[in-house]
């Protein structure tokens, strides 16, 4: 992974070593440092052919992101089903693509009480009975679906309480679940160690990441929309990833002050949205940072045919390209022509291929500049005190009705 | 369907009538009233069962936003296929998924010369011939892509030259291809027209519509986000097309001043995006207006099971509702906690069902308000000249190379 920076500011050095120092507290900076042997030795004893997923937010956005990304290109040993909503249009139409009758129900839920969860949860239940051959929990040690599952004799996998749910994804909630389909969950821990030892060691990623944080706190005020430009549909899910944890740990009342500050994400996807948003980029307010991904290797291509359509010949000039090339080309354009312009802050990341180990990486850089941006901004990346207040009303609407 | 403003401005009634007046000019404005048997009866005589639209940006998204909307709902008689990339993992994985001996391919570039679509053409061509039985083509006339077809006497639909991609979902563009799957073109008109005669005669619309494009336009400066929070997946290429519309006619320089101006759409899904953005919506930067949309009758639903799960007492207040009961309850809860909240502009938007004519309804009410926000803006919304640089940039890389 490449990360190259179109604007520069100076960087306080310190600014490292203080999330070193407070490294035992915040629990992500070490999920790639942890032993997988326990998600690999279960995994391998899953006989179902259908992995159910039944989680929202936190617990579903990750594994969905990686889950994508590696699809797109290959096949797995087994089906992987998400079920993140209480929508029942389609709820109904998810239920019905699962073999119920070979399925395994992993309820995610770090406190264990999501009422969308368990909603969903009792629902299943009446296709899939619940026993300790059926089901498996990802929870918080000592939460309520840890009982619930105790009681059936259902296995447990826990989350590390110092760990949120959007930065969850190298954790067992992440881990089990794809490791059960077949997904080499060490390679993706590899990657992330690599851009964890390259950041805390004062290497490459330390200097580029403070750079952009800096910049990114620096500008906030004017710059408030930050618009994440991926040139692959593979990024799809990732880029709904990102807008979680980068919304719901930016969007805060700072920690004195109360005023309240935030950045607000967007997902693009290239060349799709080059027919959409870029305009906006383009002409619009001078509001927006850009970060465009984009994928060195694509492997597995297919070509444009050297054929000329009668009235078309103009276009012949796309003529024997890769559809690889083809799109780098339009993502190297965009990116010269935003070059080109003034008050528009720039960066381009390319990933190496579509692999375990490159999702790993740009995952965990994404981490740690987030948490970086929060130390900047002065709040707390970790909280979310704000969706509070629906729950409660949530409730209380149910207790009346 | 209903909109509820939380906000009020005052307004100039004399908008409406510049509107009105230059209506001859503007080509969306009339697509409601347009004759569709032409339409209709090519559609009855389509034989193929995959229908395969190629075409990207406003090609594409207004057609898929009404396809995925009645689609969770009911099921088609023919299957509809989307060709809206040059990615070429996805591109490769699309084409697998049609029955190319039973493909009907429809070629849609209002310029003609679209590089994307071009290039996914000559791919296609590879697989199924070209010849007038296999392919249409909706496209300006005399472009191109006109005369290519007319070499193979392959049939065209024009769409109006005075109607922008973005803004021409209701002319051919949109009504071929889901006349062809069964959709029920007119009463999607009648959806569009209602909202049309509301606004054009001073009704309800009218009002509804002047307020809130006066007050985003004069709060644009702070308020320079737009979140659409749609309450059910039905919506999620609804809020694509959405951003499309807004951003691309919204993300302009002024006439006179050339000041950058523009306004940022975020398309999100209830209940999902309440684990992911709500939190930045509530604590962050008061730079949001939000748009809350529901649908208020559901139909198709499901229950949840009146069941007690050991250790998840607490939650048998979930118990015997409907899921529809549930996701309503969700978004009120919402709507109920940020009405709480200060600077936070607010307003609801309750469909009546999921069919076609509230999709229409929809897409009209959002076409005008976008209009009408450009014309306060003082900004051309039809035209996109930022995307130029681009294309031209593109152009001379495929010669070089």
């Amino acid at each position: 992974m490449n990360n190259r920076l179109f604007f520069s500011t100076k960087i306080n050095e310190e600014f490292a070593s203080v999330l070193s120092k407070e490294s035992e507290e915040i629990g992500f900076y070490h999920l790639p440092d942890a032993d997988t042997s326990e998600y690999k030795s279960y995994a391998k004893n899953v006989k179902q052919k259908d992995i159910v997923v039944v989680g929202i937010g936190g617990s579903a956005l990750g594994t969905l992101a990686i889950y994508h990304f590696l699809g797109l290109g290959q096949s797995f040993e087994k089906n992987l089903h998400f079920i993140d909503t209480t929508d029942p249009l389609v709820l109904k139409q998810k239920v019905e693509q699962i073999d119920l009758d070979d399925a395994l129900i992993i309820v995610v839920s770090k406190s264990g009480a999501t009422v969308e969860t368990i909603a969903a949860l009792k629902y299943l239940q009446s296709f899939v009975p619940i026993c300790k051959e059926n089901y498996a929990v990802i929870t918080d040690p000592s939460s309520d679906l840890e009982k619930f599952a105790a009681s059936y004799g259902i296995k447990v996998f826990n989350m590390p309480a110092n760990v949120g749910g959007r930065f969850s994804v190298l954790s067992a909630v992440g881990l089990v679940p794809l490791a059960i389909i077949g997904v080499d969950i060490d390679a993706l821990l590899e990657g992330a160690r690599g851009v964890k030892d390259s950041f805390f060691n004062n290497h490459g990623y330390c200097e580029k990441l403070l750079t952009k944080a800096t910049y990114y706190a620096q500008v906030s005020n004017a710059y408030n929309i930050n618009c994440l430009f991926s040139y692959s549909e593979a990024f799809r899910e990732f880029n709904a990833w990102y807008v979680q944890l980068w919304g719901e740990s930016l969007g805060k009342q700072q920690r004195n002050s109360q005023l309240h500050v935030g950045l607000t994400p967007v997902g693009l996807i290239g060349p799709t949205d080059q027919h959409s948003f870029l305009q906006l980029i383009v002409d619009g307010k001078r509001d927006k940072t850009v970060t465009v991904i984009k994928i060195k290797d694509f492997e597995n291509s297919i070509k444009i045919p050297d054929i000329t359509l009668p009235a078309l010949e103009k276009l012949d000039i796309l003529n024997g390209y890769g559809f690889e090339e083809l799109i780098n080309m339009q993502a190297d354009a965009m990116i010269e022509s935003l070059e080109s312009l003034e008050f528009i802050p720039l960066d381009v990341i390319e990933v190496d291929k579509v692999n375990e180990q490159t999702i790993g990486e740009l995952i965990y850089y994404y981490e740690l500049l987030t948490a970086l941006v929060a130390q900047m901004l002065d709040i707390n990346a970790y909280d979310q005190p704000g969706v509070e207040m629906g729950k409660i009303i949530l409730k209380e609407k149910m207790r009346k009705k």
